[in-house]
């Protein structure tokens, strides 16, 4: 009698293949899913393999439409960056894979969620926080964390042995990025340069064609909505749109910091920042920069992506896009995209002859003498305390 | 007998040069006065002008040693930016030269203070609050918003004309960056390319060569100490090393975001945030990019530089970087920076067998089973309430 | 021949009727307008007053029911509270009183807006701000800014000979809180105690009632709903259950904190605060705390209440509020009021038998031992690193 | 032969003599440890019952000065509080217990610490966290999450037979609060009116004197120096300073918000946000009470003080202290406390005749014409979108 059912999040490769075949070693019925966010897969292939080792079925589900909308546009809108230089890869993934399973599992009865993440990293937690929020009371079987699965596997070669013993076909397929099983990537030694191969989706910077690749991407409410190139390609579709910018960064070298690879995320940060420099007030910036941005940015790192406080979050990244609309024109170039122009129809807050302190028509210069007078009031009292208690200023 | 003693802001350019003699038929006796804060000028030709038109005397100061290690450290320590673009390149500068001007003035028993910002922007707001501070009562004299000045200057051709009438010499010099007259570059249509021309401390990064330029940078405490290039340059006094990095950024076509010219000060911001995520704790560096970073970078945008706030800010600007020591290896490129390695020997936040939980030895995979069981205790709340109210997160 | 029409912020004081009696003669047609946001006051005194000293007309307004219901619910659901100490008094009710006073000078055709308040305060610069952004292209007097209006009253003495000279009829009716001409209640000399009739809305604690008074408060969505007392008073509307409240803390000698007059809102704060403590997610009430109280409460302050970033704000501060649901037991004695029960039915995240960590139910004990190793983590680096540096924490 | 040394925090209650005896038995050699924090306690008897448990010595130390110096003094600089109701009562003494048993563990060789903390609060995390930081690499016991112990004894009948069977004598002298097993105080029932007796270290206000009792505290860098009393008592020292104001709390009724008993802290609370009010610089308060005064007061509740972001954090505390020197006046009246005068000599932000806007010396009324027209500059182009938008604000 099996020990119960289990939806395992299944990749295809080794270390999930053994995860499942181990599972229904122990007894368990397995469920194998994958969820297609845009990696590059050969989804039959891995369907092969999965009913071959042992799988009591295999699904494949497409959620990329609802990956790019739900969540990469999100990141968009605010500017979601970690620490200055990640801008959150795999994290982003993490909620729509953790939904998705769970899905499967209900549709399948299965009692049990597992995955094949390692024990040392944020992957893990991502996934189970989301679990634990999506389905309140949900089994999870962790091997990464199991002693006896830990115990057996000390290193690539028991997994190998052990795909050898039990007919695990082993095809060093590398994972195309937000594959399940990618972890994020890891200069070993943060002192060696990355090597050439490092980046998956990007050429280098050095083998990137020596003319600049004109294009623009119009923006409505922070999320963009076309991308035209200077060769007459058109996107309008979320998923294909951000495809396009992908290849654009591919093919033109670009990276984000941190030799992470996110070409299609580094042109719409760079795009969405400098058209919200033309139409988003100064004083929501400041808010929505100082607390928004990074309060959301750090629970998608965390693995809070369902959690009340996130959900709080979200509604002020929307609330502050109302006004960002318009078109930004850019280049890539050998690694990097620049903005050559920007323009906006609904927005009134910055014009040509209209900008801030730089029209006669909205406000008398004498006006900055009072303005200034009104600040000066603490300063003033401020160098007085420094002269009067011996530490003046100059 | 003079109508008083003015300290005048001298740049040798026709604004303010119309100003100086403006002044001088006012019935003022002017000193004129320029700061050397790295702006590529000939001092000589700049002292002359200013005696023939008609200042008592003229003084310039060479302040770069202390502009760099007095504020652009700061900036370099607590990556300075504002609203995500603005590397704060003239903002940075603002301070030192008000000082000095300070100082000039008390010095020749100057009771004015005059300068030639236009009476529009932020730049005069700058100088006066610092003004204000550093010599609380002393009298401003700001001819771009006094009513009569306005009304006899209206344009550039009147400017030219009163130079003809009154043997100014013009000679069109373009001010290199932190001139005292330069403003921030502003794209006067928002939608057109900047031209080639744009960018004054870099070439184009099309015209950059084909071949990636290798350099290192030691920092100590956050503070750069050290370049070092592949074909053997090495500095490392404060205002040489600055220098050569602009150098490295000019000649590699490098530049901040919006167009905006700051060579050294993108090299940096990179180099410094990537040994930042080498030895910073990660709680430090949460609070400090979310309080510290933007409240310093705020203060020097809006001319706060002498302030309470500023003094209180700055404190923890220099108490987050103890840790920050090590040597960043870089490669300039066509428009770009990249991070090749990294190294630190201070610090033990993170090594390549031992970071966070990515190590064994420190802590057992079976502890990250409770971390995640402790956390999910509120996000199961939040899933059933969720399912509760019928709003389920699936 | 009429120099324009102006709509007067008018009180029925002495300031406001020398400023009416002025504005006539200099040759304006005046409509006077006042708006009730729940000061004691009688109407139809004001209303006589101001057709006799030469308003075209006498406007009264009823706006209690929309500056409580649009502006102090959303302070009670933020915890509203300005260097944690005013609970923003007069500041909240400006925005009403500036919104009404453009609505009537629309109505009665008027070029001009006016207000009484002092040169030197806050209270100008919010109704002023207010009307910019109401009324874009407005004009205003501001008669306490205007050189020949200020010379012309340089003190009480000659406010009251113009009232002698211009039959203004002179009652010095102290006006109650919440009047257009209050300022805040402003010490004097700070380290004078307070007298006794400082506390306008409120008896002396001294003279409070020897016994406690019960009572309860019904929260939906954080905004109260329902007010029962010890002896069987009910309110439900919105204007009646404050007032109810104001009662409640007059006669118990209730004050906020440094000398402020806000019965009703010192126990609608401190209720509120306790029911959040039952019902709301210690995450998002940090996010909340941190950033979206002191912002919203910064914004009032500041009179920018008719701004980009207080609409911004203020979704934040409704969205935390959802599950802030139930009723609250107080008891008011003697200048102070206690919280003496909180229940809530619609909230789980937080119950008798199921709180944070103290239920074995919904987590192992053990887990809190993998809870606390991988927080150590970070935490024993710090520890060692100290050792290391000669620094040991011990 | 022993099972090894173990430092045990020690109380004398029943838990702790427990958790004493069941380590003897297990095989440990125990030092019994009990810290001095301000508790009521006679330590005589403390020590008898540790060693007639068990224990092969008891040391108990006197941590008063440190607590209140290191810890308190800091809460105090702050304003600490935790979700603006709890001021962290001990949490506050958690640090300070923490690290004398790591002292006395080293002292007598002990390689193990332990304490009764039950499993489910936060105070065991509290004393971990600081015990990982302080000793790396030393080992925990914590009974209560141990399986063995916790199917030994499930409830207090347990421990009571336990007691009895092993000659633990068993009287149930309450502890006094900072007690090392005192956790906070938890209303089980949150409706239930708080009993008479729930206040340990205050009369019920009911109770309280029927006149005010007058007393004023000096403040040096935000630090209290000195209380005088109505009725000639003055303390300096910082133990005694902190009892006596300990004593006028309890004496009329005071506590803080939400039951919890420390009155000393909320009377210092009151004065010191009070005198900052007079001598703090607006812009630096805005920063501290955002940043500071929230991260250092998690910090605390969190168990974090051993921590490099406590450190950095307690740098800006100090560093906003520098001005806020004086004297306040209050009274403590029936469960509250009234500030009745303020004066600062050290500090010229505020005075009588020279506040902020209010004084026609240093600024002209009309400045605030142009302060207003710069600020609203903004504000028009908000009320001229919101117009073109069809959502006119009026």
């Amino acid at each position: 009698m099996s020990k119960g059912r289990v939806c395992l999040a299944y990749s295809g490769g080794l270390d999930t293949s053994t995860i499942l075949k181990y599972l229904c070693l122990e007894g368990y019925t397995v469920v194998a899913c994958a969820i297609d966010v845009g990696q590059e897969e050969n989804w039959d292939e891995v369907k092969e393999k999965a009913l071959a080792v042992g799988a009591e079925r295999m699904i494949v589900r497409d959620c990329q439409k609802e990956f790019v909308e739900e969540i990469v546009w999100r990141a968009v809108q605010c500017n979601a960056i970690y620490e200055d230089r990640y801008l959150l890869g795999t994290s982003l993934a993490r909620p729509v894979l953790a939904r998705e399973l769970v899905k499967v599992a209900k549709e399948f009865n299965c009692e049990y969620l597992s995955h094949g993440c390692t024990g040392k990293g944020n992957d893990q937690v991502r996934f189970e926080l989301a679990w634990h929020a999506l389905a309140p009371g949900i089994k999870i079987i962790a091997p990464w964390r199991d002693s006896a699965f830990i115990a057996k596997f000390q290193g690539r070669a028991d997994l190998l042995e052990y795909a050898r013993v039990n007919n695990i076909p082993v095809s060093s397929t590398p994972k195309a990025p937000w594959s399940m099983d990618e972890n994020l990537v890891h200069l070993e030694d943060p002192n060696a340069a990355p090597p050439k191969n490092m980046w998956k989706m990007t050429v280098d910077p050095l083998d990137a064609p020596d003319k600049p690749y004109h294009f623009s991407i119009d923006f409505e409410k922070g999320i963009p909505v076309k991308v035209t190139t200077e060769d007459g390609k058109v996107a309008t579709e979320s998923v294909e749109l951000y495809k396009l910018l992908n290849k654009i960064g591919h093919d033109n070298g670009l990276k984000s910091r941190g030799c992470y690879d996110t070409p299609a995320g580094t042109i719409l940060r760079l795009a969405h920042i400098d058209l919200e420099g033309l139409t988003l007030d100064s004083k929501v910036r400041e808010l929505r920069d100082t607390f928004v941005t990074t309060a959301w940015s750090r629970q998608l790192y965390n693995g809070m992506y369902f959690s009340p406080e996130r959900e709080f979050t979200e509604k002020s990244v929307i609330a502050a896009q109302d006004g960002v609309n318009g078109t930004v024109k850019l280049m890539a170039y050998k690694g990097n995209a620049y903005t050559v122009g920007r323009s906006s129809e609904t927005s009134n807050l910055y014009s040509e002859e209209d900008a801030s302190m730089d029209s006669l028509d909205t406000f008398s210069p004498l006006d900055t003498t009072g303005f200034i007078a009104i600040q000066a009031i603490r300063l003033k009292k401020y160098g007085e305390a420094k002269i009067a208690s011996g530490n003046s200023l100059i």
